[in-house]
Order: structure tokens, then C-alpha cells, then sequence
């Protein structure tokens, strides 16, 4: 069950070149590459003629050149040329799919090509803004989508799993307040007064308790702002807030495993030291995310194979975000497949 | 078809400890660990919240603290504490098993709590006897528990698996008397003036012939004992005879995954040295088994693949044991599942 | 979908000798041996006692004893022995298989034994002619054996996959002629007065343009012989001709896997260090393909999981050879199945 009139964060800019690239992505293999004039494109991976992948041919100019028996292909998914044969049928042509790149990422459109307007890319602005310091990456996670989402959605865990970086007991003991409506959730956290978390500690010198804002805004299908911002507590120095994002772009890769592009830029210290001090925390972090989720994914995995059903879970509270977000999809969901019939 | 009204072994004693240990056992996955006190505990291993393995968490004091949102179990696996709420929803709960420590093993009762009787572990008591010496251990085994029940009922293949430790030509040679009733199936073999096997000359120093007994016994669902006597024949020197039990606690751990609990206790020669000796021929004849067996399931899963059936085989007059044991095993299984009916 | 009353090459001579070997051939696993007078023997490698693959015992003699219970059975697949009895159940048996040593192949005959007729073995007569110097090997390959019966006949692929051996632009750019009757398809390419591809000047130093025929003749069920001859244009030096055949024995392992036995024999120069030239020539190409058709399995596998159905492929010129030979391997089969009903 995937949203396609959306469009999902396919890659990193530099991952994208003259050299053909295959990624999965809601279980197609699609192939992309840069034309000569650095447009990117995305295309279906198999040769329309013996499946061999594309992402294996190389490029001449702007046409992809088939590895095994040499169907070209342009941009359009048009093939324009067959050895040996004067000929190319009209429907020897790969589906396209729609791109752009914006907020240095490169953004994919599943759905309806007609259908796919740039202006609906999410507001991701603060990976490509001057007031901001980005940095980022991206992890392959051996688990459903809808696990990232969830975990993204209840910062609870931070306690439990993120000790040595940006938890501790304040956040888990702290109750959030989950709002939505047709277009968003958001799951708010305001922490008061608490002490600062091993990380914070070392990025910005706090000595005492601080007040930690948390916000959390989903929007469909997959895309996750948190809004984190600190100060010590009663303070009203702004050199002494630490503010920064949290974007998560969360593109399901096959039905067990997902692709998380991530950044966390801030708006202070600009300077390369901390840029690593906040990738190397972040990546710490994460890799602990992945960790549990695989985990999780295993065991779920496990209980259907045992039982022969999906494993029925208790809610708590936190749950909240999520299981809005997941009505959300569900609904979203049926009207795209009414919309197709 | 796992029967379930029946103590398995789960674990050697020094296994569990104050680090959860994940073990599956008749294809469900469970968390053992032991309280403060000593007391080993057996879970289920899916924090029934978001199935994250509690085997992951970590123990405070007797409660076990999942790894990914808190969650608290106690030994009972009631849910105690989910951080950020106050009340604690009581289907919130883990299933926990009944567990016996007895003659150094820690059994576990796969099925109705109530019916757990510790008074009906079968005897094993040379494994903790001052009398006899033990050494034992542990293997896991990619096949079908039914396939090691059939190699231990049947020990005409010491003759042609293990002809440097336990087999000569006189095991297969030499005819075996089966018997059976409601609660058991026994097979005895009875071999007189014949050479002793490699393993038997080196532990004992035999140079002639000897008489050799190797009386088996099955117990439901599937606990083995052989009882194995040696001595030259003729002779009526104490000192001079070999004996020792093989116990072998099969534990299914899912379809075509087996534990083999085993030891070897001898009322010999208690020295450290013929500990050695005996665990060292032990573990390289059960090796051989696990060769053997794992080979075996192989080509049975190939011949279904292959066929879209389960292989027919043809019995052989040593068979009998091996097929009682299964005819009682499904006899006794149509008589639980009526009995939950 | 396999063919079963034909010949196909289960290996090469000195693969089969006295320590048996399994091989899967038509998802059946067969163990192979060499009797003491050195007549190969194939039989059906599970015992029919209990599964035990005897591919894992041992030679005595003739007879090949099981590993497990020592059970023994003669090359005709009859057990003879089992330990501990004195009467073995006549049904206790396994399949044998015809088969037949011919130009320096084992052949096994995989349909009703009563049919199997050596004289039906296809013409590989250059692998075992003093006039020709041949050599050869065996790949086992990642994909079903259409992708490589397909391959053979159509060698437009050269162009693209094997540019540093056998490949140039000359192969793709020149049309093929496609014949077919009920016993063979043929595909008929002559170039002339083109470049000589890299592995042809490094074998027979060509300097200017070439005349190039390959004629490749595909018989039922997997049979492919390449006759390929190349001479500068316009002259008429016979020590100037460069002429070889390329045999090649497609043999399924299962449906997903393929064995693929190639030989290259030549009628010139029978020097070692030419030989050495062909062989390594032939096994980068080779290599090519492998690598190509692994990749296209892979990608027909993920589509028809990501889709619940195989590709739909369009079809070029350049397939018409493979096209004819999967519709005559579908019509024999159906006269295969209606001649077993």
C-alpha cells in the first residue's frame, strides 16, 4: 500500500552522474543518471526487449545504450535505435518519471505524470537556505516505511535508544500534545526546566537545566519536520539557543525495506567543526534507529510466520502521531485508488 | 505438529543470566533471563506494543525494560511502566512459561500454565547424581527434530558415521530387540565377543573382545536415554567395565530447526582427564550427526520442492523404534488437540 | 517446462571419477561415478531409506554404500545390502540413468530409459576429431536456460557485451537470415569486408578488413553449434582462415539455474599456446555472458515479484532464432506429455 501521487526524496544530488545508478523505489527498480546538461532523469530499469537492467548500459551523450544487445533510449524512454534493424517499433519505450530537484535533493513523482507540480514538493527550505548549516545523509533500513514513520512520530524512544546523544529521562516523561487535520500531524513536546542530553552538553557548553521545544510536523505521504530548539533555562541570550531541523524524506523501497534521507541543519556555528561534531552525532543516532528497527521488522516478520497473521499491538499514548498518520495514508490511499477506477 | 503439554529443555543452566538471551522453541521466539535471586523467567520476545524484541532490553532488578520505548515487564509479564502516562493498560501483557531447573538443565513447559508439573521431567538423574560424572553441551541443527529421534532410536549408523570414536562392524551386524507400551518405546541391543570400537579402546584400554549393551529409551515428546555398558567378555573385573548414559533433551526450535541438549554422565574414572577424553569423542561423533543430518534435510526439502511432496521411504527392520516414537507422537498429538477442543 | 526423452550433457570426463559427485539436473539431484572398468554410472542421489544423498558415501567395489546406515546399492540401482537383515525389500531402489560417453561429454538421457539411443546424441563430432583441437569447460549460471539459449542465437549481443574478444560493430549492424524446420532452427550471418574484432587479430594477426560467417545451428531440446570462419576479403590463403566451432551443451540445473558446457574447437594452428589463446579467449567472453545473464534473471525475478507476473517483452528482428526454438521446445513438449498420457 503506497502513495504514489507524491513525490518522494529518490537520491542525493551527487549520487546522481553520468554514471547510471539503480534504486528501488516502492518496489520498481528504476535507473537514473544526468544528461550532459546535468538534468537528471529517471526511468524504468528494465530493457522493454529481455529485462536486462539498463542502470548496467552506459551513456552516449544523452541516450542510454541497452548493455546487452544495444537498444538506445532517450530521455523520454523513446527507444531510437536497434542494430541490424531500420525499424523500432513505437511501444519499445521505458516509463519516465517526473523529477526535480530542489532543497539539494532530488525528488521523484510515482504517480500520474500529468498529475506531478514541483510546487507540491514539500517545504524542506532549511537544507538549502544561507541562514542554515545543512548536513545530511542517507541509510538503507531493512524495515517497512511505516516503522521509520512511527519512530520519527514518538521521540519517546530517545530516552531509551539515544542515551550517549540527545535522550535522557525528560523526554520519555514528558507528554506530547497531537494535533492533525486534513493535512498534517503534529505531536508537540515542550520540556521544562530538565536537564540537557549528552549531545546538546557537548555542542553548545549547557551547565544547567534547559528548556527543549520539540515539534514534530508530518505531512503525506512520508515527509517529517522536527523543529528542535533550546536554551537554558530562564536564559534570554539567543547566542545561547540551539536550534536546529530535523528532515526526514522516507521513500519505501520495497514492502521490508526503506530508504531515510535525512539532514539536520541548524542556524548558529556555521563552522566546519561543528557540522561534523552534528553529523557524526546524528549518524550515531540513526545508526542506533536502524538497529531497533531491524529488530522490529525481524520480529514482526517472525510473528506473521508463526501465526500466519500480523502481530496486533496495545497503543500508548505516544502512539498517537503515528496511528493519525497512518489513518491518514489509509485514507489518502483509497481515494487515489477510487481516482484510478 | 509440536505437542505441547510436555516439559522441553531450553537452556543449560550458565545460558541464562542477567543478559536476556533469545532462544525459539517450537517456532515461537522467547526471552529467558533470571531474577536477582537466581530464578530463571521465560517471556515471550515481542513487546506486545510494537513487537520490538524484549531479549533487546535490559534488566532493573527483576523487571525487564524494553529497548525501545521502556516499557517495563515484570516477572509475570505484566506490563508496570510505559513513561509519559500514568495508567498502564492490563491486556498490556506478556505471556510467560513455567520453568523448572532440574538435573542441570532448565526445563520449560510449552503449554497450559496450569498443567505444569514439575514431577513429570523425566528422570535424567545421572546428569546430577555425586555417583556419575557428566560432561554435555549443546547444538543447533538445520533439521527437522523428528530426523535426530530417528538417528538416536537407531544406532546401526555408528557403524558407517562414526567409525573412528563409537562404531565398528559388530553395531550394524547385530540385531536390536524394540519394544513399546502407552509411555515408552525401548530398543536393545545386546553384542557379545566382539572388537571394542576406537573411542572404548582409548578410554578404557580394552584389548579383546567385549560384551557391549546399548539399551535406548523414548519418553514422550522426545527425551532419549541410552544406557551403554561395556566390559571384556569373559570378565567379571568391575574395574574393567565402561558405562555411561547418553541424555539427549530434543527441543524443536522451529519446522527444520532443532536444540540437542546432550551429556554423557559416566560412573567411572571421575578424573578431569577422562572428562576431557569423554566430551572431546562426544562432541566429534555428534558432530558427525549434525553432517549427517543437516545433508539430510537438505535433499528431503529438495525432493519437496521438486515433487510438491514430502519424499516416501522405505523401512528398514531397525526403523521400528524410530517409527513407534513417531506413531505415539501423533497419537498423543490428536489427543491434545481434541483435549483443547 | 523441461524436455525429457533427449540427451543432455551432465558433465565433463574427468568430472566423473570414483568419488562421487551430485549434480542437479532438471531439479532432480543425481550422483555421479565411474564403475572400476570405468563406465560411468548416474542414479537418483536420495536414498529411499531415509533421504540420505548418496552422493556422500562411499565406492566399494561397484557398489555405493549409503553414509548414514550403510544400506549398498549396484549400478543398476538395486540395494543389495542392509546391515542387521537378512532380506532386503525389492522396492528399495533407485532410478538409474542412461548414460553415454560421446565426444569427449557424459550424456544423460533423462526420459524413459527404454527410448535412450546413443545414435540420437546430437553431432559434436569436433570435440573428438584428429582434425580439430579442441578445448573447453563448464559454467554454472544464475538463470533459466532459455536466457542462454536465447543468447547463442542471437549474436547481435557480441557487439555490446564481448567489445575486447569477439565483438565489433559489424556483428549487430549485419542482418541474420533465420531458417527453421521441424528438426533445427538456424541463423545465418555472413559479414564482409569489415574489421576484424581483438581476439581474431591477436589469433591469426589480420591487418585489413575480413569476411566473417557464423552459422549457428540450434537443435532440440538445448543443442547450439556455432560454425564461425573468417578469412581476409579477397583472399583465397587457406592458411589465412580462421575457422572454428563454438559446441555448446545447455543442461538445466533447476529453474532458476543452468549448466552450460562449451567447448571451441579449431581446425588450425593445434598448437598448446593457441589453445591457451582459445581458452582464455572463450572464457572472458563466456564470462560476459555470465555476468549479463545473471543480471537479467535477477531483474525478470524482481519484476514478476514486484508485478505477480512475467515481463512482456518486445520482441526485435534479431530474436526470431530464439523465438522458433522456444515454440518447437513448446510443441515437443506437449507431444512429450501427450505421449505419457
Amino acid at each position: 500500500m503506497f502513495l504514489r501521487n507524491y513525490w518522494y526524496i529518490a537520491a542525493m544530488p551527487h549520487e546522481i552522474g553520468r554514471t547510471p545508478l539503480q534504486r528501488h523505489i516502492l518496489n520498481e527498480a528504476i535507473v537514473f543518471f544526468r544528461k550532459e546538461d546535468g538534468t537528471p532523469v529517471a526511468m524504468a530499469d528494465a530493457c522493454p526487449h529481455r529485462s536486462m537492467p539498463l542502470s548496467q548500459g552506459k551513456l552516449i551523450g544523452d541516450t542510454l545504450q541497452c548493455a546487452y544487445h544495444g537498444l538506445e533510449f532517450d530521455t523520454q524512454g523513446r527507444c531510437i535505435k536497434i542494430s541490424g534493424q531500420a525499424n523500432v517499433p513505437p511501444r519499445c519505450r521505458v516509463r519516465t518519471y517526473p523529477l526535480a530537484e530542489k532543497w539539494r535533493w532530488i525528488w521523484l513523482w510515482m504517480g500520474d505524470p500529468e498529475a506531478a507540480d514541483p510546487a507540491e514538493i514539500p517545504d524542506f527550505h532549511w537544507n538549502d537556505d544561507p541562514e542554515w548549516t545543512p548536513t545530511g545523509g542517507h541509510f538503507y533500513i531493512e524495515c517497512n516505511y511505516n516503522l521509520l514513520v512511527d519512530n520519527l512520530l514518538d521521540l519517546s524512544h530517545e530516552t531509551f535508544v539515544h542515551p550517549t546523544t540527545i535522550g535522557n529521562a525528560a523526554v520519555a516523561e514528558t507528554p506530547v500534545r497531537t494535533e492533525s487535520d486534513e493535512a498534517e500531524v503534529r505531536v508537540l513536546r515542550q520540556i521544562n526546566g530538565q536537564p540537557a542530553p549528552p549531545l546538546y552538553v557537548k555542542l553548545k557548553d549547557f551547565t544547567g537545566d534547559i528548556d527543549r521545544t520539540q515539534n514534530i510536523t508530518w505531512t503525506p505521504p512520508t515527509n517529517i519536520v522536527i523543529e528542535s530548539r533550546s536554551m537554558p533555562s530562564g536564559s534570554n541570550d539567543p547566542d545561547m539557543v540551539l536550534e536546529y531541523r530535523v528532515l526526514n524524506g522516507i521513500t519505501p523501497a520495497t514492502d521490508r525495506t526503506t530508504h531515510h534521507f535525512w539532514a539536520t541543519p541548524r542556524n548558529f556555528a556555521p563552522e566546519e567543526a561543528v557540522t561534523e561534531a552534528f553529523h557524526e552525532g546524528s549518524v550515531r543516532a540513526f545508526s542506533e534507529d536502524v538497529a531497533v528497527l531491524e529488530h522490529q521488522q525481524a520480529m514482526i516478520e517472525q510473528q506473521a510466520a508463526s501465526t500466519g497473521a500480523p502481530p496486533r499491538w496495545i497503543d500508548i499514548n505516544a502512539d498517537r502521531g503515528g496511528l493519525l498518520a497512518r489513518s491518514a495514508v489509509k485514507r489518502l490511499f483509497e481515494l487515489e485508488q477510487a481516482g484510478q477506477a
